[in-house]
């Protein structure tokens, strides 16, 4: 399919865009992912600033580059999010600004809602990111929460992230929220839930990033038949479970790259996720956005796994069938 | 082996002990896991009132039935968890107090110290419970703790702890820190780190309760064979893991016995727990305590359960060989 | 639950009522699933001789055996199948006839209708048997049916059966079509699309028989999961999968028993059928009809098999838990 | 191996061999399997116009393309099958005729023979095709046919291709009978009865086609070596299975492309077929016949995927060992 | 079936035979599987004096035991091995001597001899052993044999056991050799190549024991259904394979029982053997000779473990179907 | 990683280095795993003629192509094995002499030595070979050895090497043990034990071949987690497990290519070795020597083989990540 293959520029944010940009054309990427932080794309320049957009898109242009998503993962997390330190590290100091919990979660959403209009002049289309959680070390910890609780958690996330969907629905931007460990949403049923909170409104949907996904035992083929409409943006990041009696899904608090984890991130197609299944389930759902590759790989060179994964992207992503006629042949 | 099979009362603690107590002897059981929630063992009781302890004492006498190991679950997870509404619904008003976490963590630690006194004046040897958690929103969840943030967090647990090891050692009982969600030690590897922050103090060992590690994907003989001599308690619980693609092993916010999840608890025998395998290495293990049936299954009547799970630990617990010789037979 | 364990008749039809009926009250059984063949119950005798119905149930009566479910599988096969001389083995002579194929279907609908009729008088609740289907050979089979051909053939069952599930109706009787090759439906989607055609009416449900679903690979866990309300009945019989690169699922034409095939019947327990899921599927959808094992096993004794195979569906079905509470314990 | 990769002409009868012919030389491919309908070979034709085979032979020479191989899958089907309309649908209106069923079959016999006629005026070694099943739906149906039945069958079958096959030996031909659902042979052990039926005669042998043999569990590397001298002719053609619990290998009256189905075909390369072990048994068996590419996948662009297992087959088709000596090496 | 189920001695030659016969009597079994080695069955005593076979039987005859069959394993192993000094361990003084290799041999065949007559007088229809083998130390390791090495050797094998088959043809003794490592069949192929060697003559077949089969990956039922009337014993002991990525199958030089072991043996049904399978295997093969418990497990108490082998090999050995009729019921 | 790819010229020796070498430079290879035997490296004329070692190296050197390993395979066998004639195969006249073991093994060890100074002249840092066993034939077979009879054999390994490791240490190089049947060390204890039998030496260490792994069930991937530092060299050779039943890991007898063996070699990435994850193990581990291509394949042409190992190699040998810092990008 004539799909986009993009690079999400969120590993990278130690470059600045002008040295990232120009790799990833190299490498054979036909866009990028644009992160919102590091100089990739500075919400409130660009909001402020008027040529520092197109500023952005000539760079990108003369490169025969596009942006059709903007990613706001860092500061969308303390949307509605319990705050504590780690947070610090996420967000800019005038979001973080003096600590206190309520504040930085209004401050971040008001970003998040920066962050869509910056989409909106780079010509972005969706807008992807994070969502928080009040109740995620309910999720598999000890104690379990009164089930009022969980009520209560999807009212508060919908409270907090109807505002900004309102925001994307002026921008003419759909909200991609990534189902990932941490958000409201980190599975099928609690996606479900998520969506029902929301009353299904048109402007959310999911990021699909099947190597969240894999280690769970949720078949990323069932997510997008579960949401064919909702598959907003696509991540492609492999993960491979190598269980072996001592190690754990849980990890140990041990970081990426040790052996003695249970499972880990892996370039694309060097894991374990069935990507021949995945990209025949988005065939089948319609999907014809970007596909973003996540690299991520704490075994392998980052430039030498880029430039490999735009490759098995691009073989990945095969012509599909026209609409089904009668069935060909001697059947 | 004639190791006791005893029924761990913390599931039944709406019942008196009075009620529960001739159930169990009927349906075979040997002795009790108490509780020291409901009327099971009410630790201030047992320790001001002289004959409290010695009353519940004959009550099980009366049955045949002992009680090696008192259980102190809900107490102990307060000691170094950051606090919240969960925990109310764990203590005792007089621990809970005015709900201030400081206090709250002070006065949970106090009463574990007071468990420790009173399954002391029932002649137990081991006391079973959690131990709470700084950093268990950081185990599989996002965002990432610090590296330094996880030190500390094991510092905070060994700080806290060693206070109520110190009156174990005193009451000559060995603490069993059940691996389990929401813990800090929930695996094979954190394990390890939680006995290294406590320098491997001879009272600090663990409850095995291998429903806990078979859906994250430990092995519980390997987990035996890593620490023999730290198993102190042993809790027979099963597990099922029903992956479908759909279903996933963080289960969506949903409760025990709900289709949609990933994974559930059974009643021993019918779940997915190599049985055979973790009898043999607790022999192995030369571990001679008690296997204690914690009776949880969300399908099945308690009581019917209960019963066949004696049935079923008994069956299992066979006569281990005598330590090795030459080996016998043609051979 | 106090759900019957009963023996389904049909593979008995060698013997009178009278020999196998105290056979299977010693074999502990509680009922039988009376099959409309042999002298198990003469469907136009009962109908037409007063004292017919009422000797029947004496007899039961007198070993403390109920009869819950009355089946007519042979007969029902010839509602709307494409008739040749294998349905001439099936049918009694006065429904066979000249063999002409309308005839033979017409006569055997009126046969199921008075085989309804009987089962009323032997007060009944449930009519088992087959349907037959004008489209089997295109299952997978070849040359495949135009698309129109299925739309049509589900058409006319709907329309030979529309008659009869009146008379079940009338009879306050539930038809229960067992899912089987050979039938409209075989599997998950093609039971869909047979309830579709009777436009869901409540007379229609399905007789569930894991062992057929095990070897095409549904799960009969789904199967209830999906229709919760329309298992009408249950037949226990296990089934092996023994596939070695020559076998086939096919079977080569080769009989029960022998050795090449790639599947095969099997004594309750003693195949691949994950008996401990089905029975917590049927608990979850209420299910609380009888377990009627349906014995067949070419490799042992049918009286030693009818025995242990008493015994297991009574070990396998166990109290469940009462309707869900707010969950035990310590949690 | 040299062996000639090939294209099946079959799947792209609504394209004259004059348009495929040249896609297919681009594609890579060195030959056809020619389909003996739409034109690509005009059976009646062949035979009475005696510059229609020249000319088509002109048109591929110039091509650089063969026709090692000549295909008669829709008529042979006809040979043995009990005629119903399904059979309209494949056959030639002057073999179809007034479709009284005894008629059809005749007709379609002396279609083949006129087709292996026509093979040898192209100068193909193998005709390949079907052969209709007299109880084909005795197969995985019910009611299951009298044993009897089954030996009739069997030498229905060889009355009716006897004659067929004696055309073939005169034509310096060999049959290719396809392993396939709805044939008299569809696994190992109905291939070993059909080749007893016709007492081993050497004219008769197989198509090898993978796809068929894969989902219903026979190993095409178990059925090369248990007839190593009668592969013919292969087709390669891939095949998923994908149960999940709900779908089945009946497939539920869904057609190819629908993800309710519990199988379907794909691309080669992209299914469950271990393609190394199939070349691997094939260069032990000796095969030095055609490679034919059968293509199907209904979700892919067929172009794509014609060119795409090309080049599949190219890198599959090793080059073998030679003849075994002692060994090689340190050994 | 009635076969009866008996214990080999070979396991408990430490205790004299009127130690464990009224043991093995206690337990449930109906027979012995006498060892030629402790007093067991001293084959020199029988020979020379009268009384002794007939007091043995007595002794058997008083618990109602019977002893069908005789194992000369130890001496059995020599006949045909190189000989080191792992054989001095196994054999008799006077069979060892002074340690020359072929006269160690030439006196092991006499004694097998003698063995073959004392088993006569004790009434056994079967003698069970070994063969050794002059080619073992070339089955798995380095450096290979030459090819005619190897046929060398099989006929050395058939040098040495002719004239023992002939004595054991005399006494009307059937010799049954255990496939086992270290012998000349170790698998089913070489099993089949020491048959070929022999002429397939019959008084000799085969010793099934599927433990040492099932760590090497053949199927006992593939064996049984390759030699169905070559079965001649059969052997009832359990094995796991519990490799983890750092155990082997070659178990690193480490005794039975040691964790780290690959595999190991089990007391029967707490392994991996399908005894289901095996059960009916040997039920379509008509085997009607004896179910030998050999009771060796590491972990087990072996008082314990023979009593639940006893009583599992009665609950497996259930009934068989009568010889195959035209099958049952509704079919 | 700039790891070299080599060629191990042991499986060429029919040829003379001056045609190999040419080719090994054609198909891509860098350098050579030069064998002591054939002309490729004769150890005494390097050793005896000045100009022997310069001239291979200039012959190497026109083609680009190094030597950086030196393997002694065959005669290393020899050291401390059980002489017998299959070893006449393998070793030079002058080693073998009169055949008698005692001067054999002392010669061989001799042989080895003036290897390893050969192995110096050419410039080589590892040498690689076998070291033969005292005990192989126990490792897997009948008898057992005594307990005392394995620490035995692990003495007389450690003596027959010390003075082979002091010349080794002397000449600047490893000696590297290739894991293997038939040697001391097979598997991962048996590499512990050989290890410490040496005192852990220096110069020891090992030749991962996971070919050899794979089928005995050790994980190549824990091995080298194992011993880091004790990887000196590795061969690339691929295996594959194929039981079906019939087939056993021990391969009856039969010679490599035979379809009824348990398992056999492979090209490189046609067998069943995770590649993925070994060169993952060997990044984590350091190693940066040689990656050597050990060619076999009975069913490929070995020049055909040769050149895709080669490409398969380069491929799989990909650039890892710098030295762990804190992680990138947005987590």
């Amino acid at each position: 399919m004539a799909r986009p293959v993009i690079l999400f520029s969120g590993g990278w944010a130690d470059l600045p865009l002008g040295e990232l940009a120009p790799q990833a054309a190299e490498w054979g990427y036909q866009g990028l992912d644009l992160a919102c932080w590091g100089d990739h794309l500075e919400v409130q320049r660009a909001l402020s600033e008027d040529d520092y957009a197109p500023a952005k898109l000539a760079l990108l242009a003369g490169l025969e580059l596009t942006a059709p998503v903007v990613s706001c993962h860092r500061v969308s997390q303390a949307v509605c999010d319990p705050i504590d330190e780690r947070h610090q590290d996420l967000l800019p100091d005038y979001v973080w600004g003096d600590g206190d919990p309520a504040g930085v979660r209004r401050r971040a959403a008001e970003e998040v809602v920066a962050s869509a209009r910056a989409a909106q002049k780079l010509g972005a289309a969706v807008l992807g990111g994070f969502s928080g959680s009040p109740v995620w070390s309910a999720v598999a910890g000890y104690p379990p929460p009164r089930p009022a609780r969980l009520a209560d958690a999807l009212r508060e996330f919908a409270r907090a992230w109807r505002p900004i969907l309102d925001a994307c629905q002026e921008c003419g931007l759909r909200y991609a929220l990534e189902i990932h460990p941490g958000q409201i949403a980190f599975d099928l049923y609690s996606a479900e839930a998520a969506l029902d909170a929301l009353d299904g409104r048109p402007e959310f949907g999911f990021t699909l990033d099947p190597s969240h996904l894999h280690w769970i035992g949720v078949d990323p083929v069932e997510f997008v038949r579960r949401f064919p409409d909702r598959i907003f943006h696509v991540h492609i990041k492999d993960c491979v479970v190598r269980l072996n009696g001592r190690t754990s899904l849980f990890c140990s608090y041990l970081p990426y790259g040790d052996a003695r984890r249970g499972w880990d991130v892996r370039s694309p197609g060097r894991g374990g996720v069935d990507w021949e299944a995945v990209i025949r389930a988005l065939n089948e759902a319609g999907y014809d956005g970007a596909l973003a590759v996540e690299w991520r790989d704490p075994g392998m060179s980052r430039e030498y796994g880029a430039e490999e994964a735009c490759r098995f992207v691009k073989r990945l992503d095969f012509e599909p069938a026209p609409p089904r006629d009668g069935g060909p042949a001697f059947r």
